[in-house]
């Protein structure tokens, strides 16, 4: 058995601890959010990382109301001009706790007076950089490709956002989510059929849009890393704006698409995908959309939307092993790529 | 002759007419958005303006210090939870001036009392619903591909970061540019030849940092939606991050990377994939990097790294068009694609 499928297999497991031990260090960061209210929150990451600040731009966004900025590191470690941060908050996400471009950020926070969080799996240097931390207690994560640490960050920016204002009913959707990443995996088993399908394929697209277009990222980039794949995502709105004119028969798209505010968009395209003979993949929990597709991966009925991102992931990096073990790709070691990435 | 070959060719005398003729407008602007102070600044712009933003979000981060943030319009028009805008100044990209989630974003502000400000090329609804106005002046745009308007929604942003605080030293280099981009045109009329080397390709990956990382998504959606190649666009920091695992013997991928801050990090990377095979086209006024390219590009030598992409993005626009062509693909109006996209 693999590093990957370990991992992979581990993430209820990772969810359950995480979601028991670290509401203190939440509840602590929130009270000093919500005491440094500040003009707007700054989130820097990378890779995986960086996908799960996108799902924390909408939830946080949508949620809190905050006015969330991604950060280019680039402006801090190259230009060495960074912006004005005096009276924003950074939020750094990484699995390693060790990126140098984030370090660079955060300090630069801290010497603006800028309160600063890190969200980390290991502790080390991106921790001692910033005021505050919150663990996501995955363990070491082995395979290069991020799972665990994944779905374990997005979970924690879920208590995050519900620390700073969430009513008991949130709390026990989040409560249930661990389980039901379970039942997600297991009945994501026959992606290993599927999965060969797609032997000979060398590009497809990946849709979600809102909460889940983190997931299209996620998702393209576990497809790239681990399958050699030339995945690209795209929310529902901007595949119309140009992307859409790749489509041919038999191109091959995946849709996340769980029932919520945004589930009638995603639909619409994947009906127009099928016009045009696309091949689909689609994750939902809604059956009109299990319909259109040639590969349906089937969620739990009651799984609230905000949340969905946690669970979607889930076939999507099993797709991408199962792709990755048909092309005879090496599963804990992608070609080319080492679990710390040096970037500046 | 098509459109898209007429609005390609009349880049440099929209970019001519546009500085000599909105100085005062986006002074106008600059003054206001000063008085303003405000907390931060919210884009929010669609397909190819999305990738102008991209840009201000370097120019006006790098230059003028300020924290920018790209808004997601589905926040506003389908999860009905719009952020706290008050304080936040809101700058709205667009070609037509008609986007239905951009007006809902600019209305939004209005009514939370942020100043706002369209960018854009055609009168209508989006301008109506903001506080001020800045406009192309690159007249209608009749291909679906946007070329002209792109480069002038560049050219207008740099305006503004000039207004807001610049030098006359580089306001000359400014007013340089329509012919730089005149002489780029003209040095790219090779690519015709070049172009077919890649008729049958599927996949490419386009690489840009910094200020040109807006270049790198800009390139790629035109081969998308030109030539229905599968391109997708990275930093050479996340490219590192997971995607170079694709990369293959002869596996193409296209460098922007012009001499400037962030040359060392794309020069490092170009240098790593042509050990690993991979087949380079190099778009650069640095001599190293363009020896590296199976297609080299070769740029002005004296242009700015900050004014690069006006730029840099001509021969991208040419080589998707030229692969278009070789492909048999319609170039003025890419299948399944309108100039104003209905979403929100």
């Amino acid at each position: 058995m693999t590093h990957l499928d370990r991992e992979i297999a581990s993430q209820p497991a990772v969810l359950e601890r995480l979601l028991a031990s670290q509401s203190r260090a939440v509840a602590d960061v929130a009270r000093r959010l919500r005491a440094a209210s500040p003009r707007g929150l700054l989130l820097v990451a990378r890779g995986s990382s960086d996908n799960a600040a996108l799902y924390a731009k909408y939830l946080l966004g949508v949620r809190n109301r905050m006015v969330v900025a991604l950060a280019a590191p680039s402006m801090f470690t190259r230009y060495r001009r960074p912006p004005d941060l005096s009276g924003y908050a950074v939020l750094a996400i990484s699995q390693s706790g060790a990126s140098e471009d984030l370090c660079a950020v955060t300090r630069q926070a801290r010497r603006q007076g800028a309160y600063s969080v890190a969200l980390v799996n290991q502790a080390g240097p991106l921790e001692r950089e910033s005021d505050d931390v919150i663990r996501l207690c995955a363990g070491p994560e082995r395979s290069v490709a991020a799972t665990k640490s994944y779905t374990a960050e997005l979970a924690a920016l879920a208590m995050l956002s519900l620390a700073l204002d969430g009513t008991a009913a949130e709390r026990r959707e989040l409560s249930r989510i661990p389980q039901m990443a379970a039942r997600v995996l297991s009945a994501s088993a026959g992606l290993d059929a599927a999965a060969a399908r797609y032997r000979y394929a060398q590009r497809l697209s990946v849709i979600g849009r809102g909460y889940n277009y983190a997931t299209a990222f996620e998702i393209a980039l576990k497809l790239k890393e681990l399958a050699y794949l030339t995945a690209d995502p795209y929310s529902s709105a901007d595949f119309r704006h140009g992307p859409i004119a790749m489509v041919e028969r038999d191109f091959p798209v995946l849709l996340v698409m769980p029932a919520g505010r945004v589930f009638a968009d995603t639909f619409g395209l994947a009906r127009e995908l099928r016009r045009r003979g696309a091949e689909l993949v689609v994750i939902s929990n809604e059956r009109r959309a299990l319909r259109l597709a040639r590969v349906p991966v089937i969620l739990p009925e009651r799984v609230p939307e905000w949340l969905s991102p946690i669970l979607t992931v889930l076939p999507g990096q099993l797709l991408a092993r199962h792709l990755a073990a048909a092309r005879g790709c090496p599963l804990d070691a992608p070609r080319g790529l080492s679990k710390v990435t040096r970037t500046r």
